[in-house]
């Protein structure tokens, strides 16, 4: 079953070899032989968890769509430099082997590498009882992904007067995990109850378990569009630190980013943990992405053009701002 | 102090840049622009952790060796595949982050790097108070490296009168440790204590965390050495399912390896461990190295050549035996 679920992320470029011990990728295209598809190849490459979403999941047995949230973290952060995804591989520790457990935690991890378009190479199910309580459970995923070097999107080439866009979340992705469940137990919150102003089919546990988008696909293909005209200048995946902690990051610091709080509107589930859990806005705002999981900046005459096909890609966007002259610091307005 | 260790790592290729969410490496080398380092390169790349051998080493608060094994379960697995590792990236997941323990465990990380040429190029530390317990963490570690296409090793082209060598581990490695764990228990030995029948100077406790070797330079030196005449034709590192289930795994099902039990001397740690444990012969070599930790098939006629190779690299090695025809077994005489 597992074997299946991998299988289903191959491309031509995965080399498979009887009882092998490591993942084979071929960095060129099988059908180009002779013709080198990078001339500088940079390999650009991550790690991340999915922090105590995994204890949620734990709690919940929904296996299923965590691997997905694993997925999502590494490649996310990898598509940031400008990277195209290659292949990823996953670590998983538990208490004890459940198989149909581990099938599904797979199936999670495949089902996004099939969404970011790379192969599941490879991968690690360790055994630890003494490590793991029983039914608990942790994931460590790895992907690698490469970048044509004079392509790498390393936020120097950010200007005052570039326009920051903002691609939507699917909800609380995998950060914050450790506030939610303070905030469920402490507000005595029910994850099994439907909440209507929350959402009216799923339960709160259900809404909370959205699976982390992956931003691979309409990120791609804006940087594939504008190859000789570099217009995206810099990008960041709001994880830890929320848009304070992530906008800003990769810009020099004689820049500010202008953000414009009422851009966009807040999705429920971070209205309801803020009033449940009485939560001031500056720390979900550090906590939280608050319903913008990812942001590009862009030149100013392309950013009509780029919303245009990140909308073609079903991403919805929001014009959140502007890059101005500054000190390195995010600017809520 | 992290930082510190993590930049020792670094060669010409790493690319570093201000807040980047992922790390840079350039597949080819800086020196020779205008020269491709590779025709038609092939990543290869796994991921592995170190077992319960971390229970140990929290038990025991040897924090500063764990992730040279770490690093060694990895890359030995990478250069199997005939690649030289290029870069490796940790998961270190804790109860709560203590900076001292941290930066043990980080510079042990970087240690096995340095020793395999490679860039620790990314990392990162999960802190889950309610995942592991007071003391207890868990590492997970993944490396990629580089191959040629046409002197990938995939066991293949092995055939009969190929010699088997035997590479001298450097005690248990990091498997078999829930058994280790469990003799330790069962027979009230003491961690502390030092046991002239197995080592006149260490404890015990040290004996058992003697990190596990990493065999890239030697190994990557004798590929490197016959560039033209493929003599190596197949490896293996010896894992969990020790020689048995790990030196006939890459290799056709019609070969069998033959193996000459006395062809090396089983070091004292392992002779302990089955006295006190009582352990069955059998079970032994199932689960622990006795002593080989790689092994590498080639062509007889360079067999005494690729010794003096791995000798002059003060890697112990001995000839094991040889390849012959069979059903995909490991036979010992």
């Amino acid at each position: 079953m597992i074997k299946h679920q991998v299988r289903r992320t191959y491309g031509p470029r995965v080399l498979s070899s009887h009882g092998s011990f490591a993942g084979c990728f071929r960095l060129d295209f099988n059908e180009k032989l002779f013709k080198r598809n990078y001339r500088d190849p940079v390999l650009v490459s991550c790690t991340d968890g999915v922090g105590t979403k995994v204890k949620l999941a734990a709690q919940l047995k929904i296996h299923d769509t965590v691997g997905q949230d694993l997925v999502a973290m590494s490649v996310n952060d990898l598509i940031v430099q400008g990277a195209e995804p290659l292949f990823f591989l996953d670590y998983v520790a538990v208490h004890k082997l459940d198989p149909r457990v581990a099938t599904q935690i797979v199936k999670g991890v495949a089902d996004g590498c099939v969404q970011a378009d790379c192969a599941l190479l490879g991968g690690e199910t360790a055994e630890m009882p003494d490590v793991y309580r029983r039914g608990d459970f942790d994931l460590a995923g790895f992907a690698v992904g490469v970048c044509e070097l004079k392509r790498l999107i390393t936020g120097s080439r950010a200007e005052p007067g570039d326009v920051v866009l903002g691609l939507a979340s699917s909800g609380i992705h995998a950060n914050g995990f450790s506030l939610v469940r303070a905030i469920v137990k402490e507000a005595k919150l029910n994850l099994n109850q439907v909440y209507p102003k929350l959402d009216k089919n799923r339960p709160l546990g259900q809404v909370l378990m959205t699976p982390t988008r992956i931003y691979a696909r309409p990120v791609t293909a804006v940087l594939r569009r504008y190859t000789v005209k570099q217009v995206v200048t810099a990008m960041s995946h709001i994880t830890g630190g929320g848009l304070p902690g992530n906008v800003s990051r990769t810009l020099g610091s004689h820049l500010n980013v202008k953000i414009n709080r009422r851009a966009w509107e807040v999705p429920p589930v971070f209205r309801f943990l803020q009033t449940h859990g009485r939560i001031k806005d500056k720390e979900m705002m550090k906590v939280f992405n608050l319903g913008i999981g990812f942001v590009l900046v862009v030149r100013r005459h392309f950013a009509e053009s780029v919303k245009e096909q990140l909308l073609r890609h079903d991403m919805p966007c929001w014009t959140l701002g502007q890059i101005v002259r500054g000190t390195g610091r995010l600017v809520l307005v």
